[in-house]
């Protein structure tokens, strides 16, 4: 029978089995008659441990005493448990076999690189231990949110990337020549959401979104993921039950299947474990006061910046709404709060430890009349929304939905700081290579 | 206690109780003094009898003789069993709310529409039932691929849309302004996929692509979603075993979940219902004798033309896959075939009943000399493949993928004719709206 090929993940259901491993020498120390060959398959990172002795050859000896890092390797060997190993197995090695050394050094070291020589890298930074565990989580987080949406009843419907107006200004839009005419890349499926809620009922599309922003924060990509569910027959509170649920879902799906990925990146595990709905609700208003309180200097009527949001969502402990904002700072297809015109049935939800808004969202216009209104009020091109408006005249109903900014979401969870570390090959106002 | 609201989908679950459905009327007739409302409500449809008696108000009775198609309404009524219905079910209705009636006629009737009038109405039309059979299926396809890669401990890596450089010419590829110089929209996602399989072992990429081919065929559209898995010490075989495994899973998983729909689209359920792997493999060059057998004029060198794929696949009742093309057709980056120069070690895969080529893949050149001699041969821009060629300075292993069309794939399992029914929102060379 030969011998198995089984991914570093899955070692420890072969304890006191000869394997065989697939993948790249990340790391290794030699300590006279001992190999300590730290192997990564792309499935998680075990320890080799080759002894010179009957079981292993001179000549595979020698050779890994000199291979370099990055080297790729099929290793053979007993697996054996090991409480120590953050694997809790090693790896007690007879063969190795090389397919392919090096013959420059690996430019990614030890030492500390800066930013722009680690994104030239990227398609080799991804193999570091912290970016991998980065991009495994953000995996989960996609995985959970598909299975949770699936649970739930909504199909995904995906929404156009070529759009053919820029209905609120070219500013941060990106344009395409398409044939003989121009199109601009979608920043947002929701009004096409609108369109299939009212088909399907439960719908939700998750894909690239893009953004022109002149802005070099941390908290910003020219292309990101975003995923927007809509819902016909809801409306303000529902859409935020459904969001605290699936963060729920999002979160125990990670704790359930990235443990080693969350250690890697030394996440506070408590912090997570601790998020529980429902969420924290604040109205606009109280989260004005709130800022007074705290000192800040601003203005009923504004949108919240960074600093304010931080503030806010450090009160708390869990991710915390702020519902009702002014309609006047929203988008022209939300509904105006029933009880209050100034304000409209919008909502944001703002991440714990400064993580900011990782989700927007409310309760849409339903009447003709009244969207009519607000597209004349905000100076838009009335014809470009004809369409959207047919879904006012046949069978209007009730309707809400949101979009998560997928990036955000991740950096929340992974605690890191900059979300251009969330995605595989991030696209910044000055970043687009590799 | 309050009545359950209940999807058209779960009422089954609920024979003999009472239930609201919020949804629109499709569809009517009346019978004196019965009217059958045809309900949806984005799950199903289902029909809900109303007779005159003590249950039902004459106010409501009347009112339900004149509302018109499309009005959205909330319905109460009791769940009867019946087999004869599609649903399994229908729903004796004792009251209807409606929300909105609308003021003019439902554009979209009975009446055949031509293409232009029906994409016009695209954001309306997703309602017909053809078309919401179709777009379900689209999720389950979708959900099956994921789990499906999940399962294989696969990793979903997005690769970019934006991309820096028009390596094989700007024909086919859409350009946008980005900031102060030019970027171009992904046309497939692999050559960061072999980054990714080098880092995580087992990758795939799902995401929009675009293609500014200006056909206007019924299997074509400038913006398509693909799937594109990447896995690390693979070979030709290997990937057309994951291929045929993925379809299979596919097909298994819709004829699970979409019953209904596939009796809606009359689609033939016993042709899916007979795929099973293995598929036939037909080496290239045993394809072109087929082809001449069948009396193509077909010259060995050339790529297959849609009439040469339906020959091949009309002569098996499974996908066939046909390798090792002629390593002269195909893109740089293919591993040529050891035993024969000629040939390189690609795959098509040619879905039964004319749907045509849904998948095309191969195994990737791992050494760095062949690789460098390919792209002076292609005359292409070594500086721009720099980061490419690092794959194959740092532990490079064999490895092999594939791209998955989406909507074709979808087609095929429709058996639907025109791929843009099979994606919510087309976008065509003259199809850029709603």
């Amino acid at each position: 029978m030969s011998t198995p090929i089984v991914r570093i993940e899955q070692l420890p259901k072969f304890i006191g089995e000869t394997v065989q491993v697939q993948g790249w020498l990340f790391n290794k120390r030699s300590k006279g008659k001992i190999h300590f060959l730290q192997l990564r398959d792309g499935s998680g990172f075990v320890q080799g441990v080759m002894h010179i002795n009957d079981a292993v050859s001179e000549e595979v000896f020698q050779m890994c005493k000199g291979i370099p890092y990055e080297s790729s390797v099929t290793v053979t060997g007993v697996v054996k448990d090991d409480d120590r190993a953050p694997s809790g197995v090693e790896l007690v090695t007879q063969d190795v076999v090389c397919h392919h050394q090096p013959e420059t050094d690996y430019p990614i070291t030890k030492k500390e690189h800066g930013p722009d020589f680690l994104l030239n890298h990227r398609h080799l930074w991804l193999r570091s231990s912290k970016q991998h565990a980065i991009l495994r989580i953000r995996d989960s987080v996609i995985t959970a949110i598909r299975n949770f949406f699936s649970d739930e009843g909504f199909i995904c419907l995906d929404a156009p990337i070529f759009t053919p107006n820029a209905c609120e200004g070219t500013t941060n839009l990106f344009e395409t020549q398409y044939f003989d005419r121009s199109a601009y890349l979608s920043q947002s499926g929701q009004l096409y959401m609108e369109a299939g809620a009212m088909a399907f009922g439960k719908v939700y599309c998750f894909g690239p979104t893009f953004r022109a922003e002149k802005s070099k924060t941390r908290r910003h990509l020219t292309e990101f993921w975003m995923i927007e569910p809509e819902v016909a027959y809801a409306n303000l509170d529902d859409v935020m039950v459904l969001a605290e649920n699936m963060l729920c879902a999002i979160i125990k799906h990670v704790l359930e299947h990235r443990q080693p990925e969350l250690r890697t990146l030394e996440r506070d595990i408590g912090k997570l474990e601790a998020i529980k709905a429902p969420f924290p609700r604040l109205q606009y208003d109280d989260a004005v006061e709130k800022l007074k309180e705290l000192g800040h200097d601003f203005e009923w009527g504004g949108d919240f910046g960074a600093p304010d949001e931080t503030a806010i969502s450090e009160a708390f402990d869990q991710p915390v709404f702020v519902h009702r904002f002014p309609q006047a700072i929203k988008a022209f297809y939300m509904k105006r709060d029933p009880e209050d015109d100034r304000l409209s049935l919008s909502v944001d939800l703002l991440g714990p430890e400064g993580s900011g808004e990782i989700i927007g969202g409310g309760q849409r216009e339903e009447s003709i009349e009244v969207l009519e209104e607000m597209i004349e009020k905000h100076e838009l091109p009335k014809e470009a929304f004809e369409w959207f408006l047919d879904l006012r005249r046949y069978g209007s109903v009730p309707h809400a939905g949101y979009g998560l900014g997928l990036e955000r979401t991740v950096a929340w969870i992974c605690g890191t700081e900059h979300v251009r570390e969330c995605i595989p090959f991030p696209r910044m106002m000055y970043r687009i290579s590799p």
